[in-house]
């Protein structure tokens, strides 16, 4: 991140909220499925990009909500955003203070909190199974409680634009009981996902005059229209909108972060995030996206690397004389890029924030700003992606600014073996031979994988010159499988994130089988480990 | 197509149009490039689907568009929709009679035309280089023209938006030149697709209410606002929609035409297709997905895999009570299915759903069902994830009811080698011995990766038993590394989609390392192909 650090409070005042809850609403998407270690890297993206409020999950529901929320109290020091614990209203018949779930949310030592409430009719019937009125005990008593531990409180209606076409009076009566027991904001649900503008905005209207609570709207994709639907309900009135990264969310999904916080800040002049973070949302979507293991949207409405794609032709000279006639907003203004060709994402003026952000000044050279580019351009093209490996970036503009990279070792070839045996155990096997300082070592391995067994190959070859690399451990791993284009077969690109105890790196390596890129990923890992650890080059 | 054949005219009435230009401006988007057979395909799946007019391309423009018109003509008696040629108003200073362009739109032989305005006053003087008197000059003769040849004329007014708010009076200008020459519909297109919804209804009102004109709708989605703003525009009184397919188009795309009729129809109670074609909507989106060679949206509202899919526990049973309470249209009308997500968060009410979504009937066999509950939450503590490998929770739950699962092979053991040899070539290697009917076979291959050595060489070994392995493929492949827990190694989860032609499955893997974890969803994918190849299982 290039803006200045803010004080101590958030960087946005809270007359706006822009709350995201891709770590809990999100994380529903089919096909997600995040650790502990994704949700704290997402985390810390998220605060990154400045949003107000950060959902991190259900703590007490499942083990890994619980764990996250305990381990981002001390492993992240939030700068923008404050971090939200979700629940429900207390059990029917029970009361807060008793209510083990509810005693969960405190526990989770989240300053914030959010109560989901059933606010339609029939869903407190048939799905809670117990009567309207024990339903507006059951809001009053868990807020109470919890604002009297000193809990901020907002309260989800959830179903709330179908209850309220239900049951107008009931639906009211839920946001009026919330409000009066002390929830700062009643955030309004399109559950199911099938409003479309023009109701949310005359019902969000209509439940500001009657209540005068402050309301805010949370919107599923069901009709294709939950953007559109979030800010109907701010022209409305509403001052808190709930989104997630990517739109991620389950079934369609839910209403996309960044074009609602894009048109809020572009469109109505509104600032919600802190200055110069609306130039990360590029970055930011791509680098959340790798995280979850799904393929970025390539024709996502600002962030996509088709968003500014201008086919040739037609429009191509009058671009040249004002590009501003053939695109909504300016691309730099999302960190995105206009492109006139096939050709990938990597622009001037990132390369040189990227520089200034790992340290290295580029001095508006631009000359060798141009030799980076290109050379980005040219491994983007073979599959590559830096987005989420900054450390092979590093590397690839070391060697471009020195002119050569830091070398520890120089690999001759390797080999791994991998066998199932008749009683269903594996044996992995792997040999390297590497040159290190003019000596040929060669070097053999077992270990619970291939990649692993490489590993652990390279350390026997290589730790007798390189104590250092005792301390890197391999962190996190994945995998993608890149569509083969024109008839060429299909490459494998392996992400490889490593940690020496005092922070973690991610490095990327592409090839045609995933034991060769994930040793190309390999290498760069240790490269980069021992020049964090200040080893001299030797080759 | 079940719905009853129409008359012979159209089957909607004129008074509403859907017109669709996936042929045109749909084929702007990035990687799309079709041929003359693609686009005549993808008119019969349109013209199936009951859309009133269908935007083949501008003939004259290129061959492959002019020879489309050519052959739609001969090859294709459309039922509901009609053909529509789209070019540009003549050139400056010249008359539309004499005009080639405006000739070739003529003998494209298309009963509709629609014609391209400029109607942003910068865009008249820097990409048309001509006075703005001259460009109205210029829509009143082609228009003139074209009426007098004794076609209908819609007019595309680009850039309307941009201009009606740098010039309005000179927008209106356009849009009157249009209709008192004889234009139909003056369509008011948001070229750069900027706008919001609430500014293309207050625009739409007015010009409705200044000119008189009929009006129609031209959305770009780079807002993320496209559909929102279609219906804006429907409900400020335009009467003509332009949608494309899936949404595509340049940039980010167009107006999806899918939840634009979805929502005319559903949430308007509007009837804009002939009777039963929303039930086709699912069928033909991912039909016109395929000619086009894109992987169809797995998240696109209503017609997406995952538009219907539940993954909450906490839902499942409600749902069973009354699935409306969590859908906000029956699946079913517009073609697609329910589906339920078995994950950690499963009870026994979605397993029970499940089974029925696969034909399996549990019968409300509560010990069964149980089992089953108690086999999915054993293996996904290990690492398994059912959520997104329908064909290894299938096999499961065979398992558990049948006793025993199909089989097919009987794996004594397999091996993989990888090697990267010092001039940077791999050699990839894999050796399997299987037990087919009996016979003991020892087979191997070489592939592009591991993994790909392995299929191949199952294939050579299985290929002889099973001929109908053949037409297996594997589609898609995912690689997950699961933390370890408490001190115990990580393991691996490999996802893998395989395709027969008809359909596809998905598969899972976990193992202590990707290859182990590949061979069990392999073996998994292979199994799943040869029951639904109809094979008699043999083990």
């Amino acid at each position: 991140m290039t803006r200045q650090p803010t004080d101590q409070g958030p960087a946005t005042d809270d007359g706006f909220h822009v709350f995201d809850t891709t770590l809990r609403d999100g994380a529903q998407r089919e096909g997600i499925n995040l650790t502990v270690a994704d949700k704290l890297t997402i985390a810390r993206h998220l605060d990154d990009f400045g949003v107000s409020f950060i959902e991190g999950g259900w703590p007490g529901a499942n083990p890994r909500d619980t764990e996250f929320f305990a381990r981002a109290r001390e492993e992240i020091t939030f700068r923008n955003a404050q971090l939200v614990a979700f629940g429900a209203t207390r059990r029917a018949g029970a009361k807060a203070a008793e209510d083990p779930q509810v005693r969960a949310l405190l526990d989770s030592g989240a300053p914030v909190i959010t109560l989901v409430a059933k606010a339609h009719d029939r869903h407190v019937e048939l799905a809670l199974r117990t009567t309207l009125d024990e339903n507006l005990e059951m809001v009053r008593d868990t807020v109470s409680h919890l604002r009297e531990q000193g809990r901020r409180v907002f309260v989800d209606c959830e179903h709330f634009f179908d209850g309220y076409r239900a049951n107008p009076a009931y639906a009211k009566a839920v946001v009026r009981a919330a409000a009066e027991a002390g929830a700062d904001v009643v955030v309004l649900c399109d559950t199911n996902g099938g409003m479309l503008p023009a109701q949310i905005q005359a019902v969000v209207s209509t439940v500001l005059a009657e209540t005068g609570a402050r309301l805010g709207i949370h919107a599923q994709d069901d009709t294709g229209c939950a953007v559109a639907n979030t800010l109907a309900a701010v022209d409305a009135g509403a001052t808190h909108v709930q989104c997630t990264a990517n739109g991620y969310g389950e079934r369609v999904g839910n209403a996309n972060l960044f074009p609602v916080v894009a048109a809020l800040e572009l469109k109505y002049d509104k600032r919600v995030l802190p200055v110069g973070a609306l130039a990360e949302m590029t970055r930011i979507s791509h680098a959340i996206a790798e995280v979850v293991n799904l393929t970025p949207s390539t024709h996502q409405p600002y962030v996509g690397v088709s968003a500014f794609a201008h086919k040739a032709g037609l429009h191509a000279s009058a671009i040249k004389v004002d590009p501003d006639l053939y695109q909504h907003i300016d691309p730099e203004s999302v960190g995105n890029t206009m492109r006139m060709l096939v050709s990938d994402m990597a622009g001037r003026a990132s390369v040189e924030l990227k520089g200034k952000e790992l340290g290295i000044d580029l001095g508006g050279d631009r000359e060798l700003i141009g030799r980076v580019v290109d050379r980005v351009k040219e491994r983007e093209l073979k599959g590559y992606s830096y987005e989420a490996a900054d450390a092979s970036f590093e590397l690839l503009l070391r060697a471009e600014v020195q002119g050569r990279v830091p070398g520890y070792f120089r690999t001759e070839s390797w080999r791994a073996i991998v066998e199932d045996r008749p009683d269903g155990s594996h044996a992995n096997e792997a040999t390297v031979k590497l040159w290190v300082k003019g000596e040929r070592i060669v070097a053999t391995a077992e270990g619970n994988g291939p990649v692993n067994a490489l590993d652990r190959a390279m350390r026997v070859a290589l730790e007798r010159f390189y104590p250092a690399l005792a301390k890197l451990e391999l962190v996190d791993y994945k995998v993608r499988i890149l569509e083969g284009r024109h008839g060429t077969e299909s490459t494998t690109r392996v992400l490889i994130t490593t940690g020496d105890g005092r922070g973690e790196w991610s490095t990327v390596g592409v090839a045609d089988n995933v034991i060769a890129a994930s040793w190309q990923a390999l290498e760069d890992a240790y490269t980069y480990g021992l020049i964090r650890a200040g080893v001299e080059p030797t080759e």
